[in-house]
């Protein structure tokens, strides 16, 4: 399977997290892969109309996306449980929901930040802001059920969310307000699925 | 169950025609909610920290967001088939990614359009108008598939992407270019669950 694929998209990383999970990292043939709001590419746009990273080609030439839906191909494909059944599924499927929700809002935040001061829109500055403060509240309350229940996508979505953060928005300083979120997303980071994954600098 | 609801937001939508097709709809307290990426609503932030709609609050005060996630819940709960098993459901899902990202793409770009000129980013606004074309261009493609699977959440999902073009971008005139898709979209409109559900104008 190839896998339109950027060391610095925390979408792909979501899949490649998974990927390692799943023992399946091996049977992904990556294709570094350039996007941006203001860059269409081309390449990726022949198999995604949205030009999104990441788009996976499956062996039968069709074409997978967005993230969710590739992260949950890959766990029935390893018979995996990242997407647990039953009562738990929509606990980890909001994590899931949350941390991607939080990945929306910091893209659209650095795309907002690099334009020229004269282009940016204060009220959508501060509501980003705002956005990301409360998901870490949110994050903090939920750590006892994110601890308890097995690691999985919710995991991984919040994981990757944080580590966009630190790469993106080191400035950020968000272990000063949330210590416990911090000593968490310390623990995961520990795990070789999300070492093996972390962000490269341009 | 109370549904953070608007009458002109296109995953609150999705979320109705859901609810329409699995005979839930009654079951939703609907709660008019205003969000804007400008004006976030504290309300919907009690709820959900990214403070979107649809935001569902359950039964034992737990909330369910996104859009993808509560369509899902309702159709565990009323055992629908709007999500597929098996090898049915990665096209299902590739369809209600490519109708969700459709719908990214055009709240981006009214988002922009509606800025003053000098704050517009050119290139945004033309990569938005490529990527919505390309979007046409698969959906076309698609028909055959789409009118052959049952209907479910892959063509809920395009249909309130058409409806949101219909709704915000009137002028794009899109049916001269894709007569096709215009046929189909026309023949999904007469469903109930689509009739009902009609985004309303300011």
């Amino acid at each position: 399977m190839k896998l339109h694929w950027s060391p610095r998209s925390p979408f792909v990383r979501k899949v490649m997290v998974c990927a390692h999970e799943l023992g399946l990292a091996e049977r992904l043939e990556k294709v570094r892969s350039t996007v941006a709001m203001s860059r269409p590419n081309a390449e990726v746009m022949k198999d995604n109309p949205l030009g999104k990273l990441p788009t996976l080609l499956l062996e039968d030439g069709s074409a997978l996306y967005d993230s969710a839906v590739i992260c949950e191909y890959l766990d029935g494909l390893a018979r995996g449980k990242l997407f647990p059944k039953g009562a738990a599924r929509w606990q980890a499927l909001r994590w899931h929901a949350l941390g991607d929700g939080m990945l929306d809002v910091l893209i659209l935040w650095r795309n907002q930040r690099d334009q020229p001061v004269e282009r940016q829109v204060r009220e959508w500055l501060s509501g980003f802001a705002l956005k990301i403060e409360k998901s870490f509240v949110t994050v903090e309350r939920e750590l006892p059920g994110l601890r308890k229940a097995p690691f999985g996508i919710g995991q991984i979505a919040i994981g990757c969310a944080l580590g966009y953060i630190d790469f993106r928005f080191p400035d950020m300083d968000w272990r000063r307000r949330h210590p416990l979120v911090g000593a968490w997303f310390e623990e995961i980071s520990q795990r070789p699925s999300m070492q093996a994954t972390k962000p490269e600098q341009d």
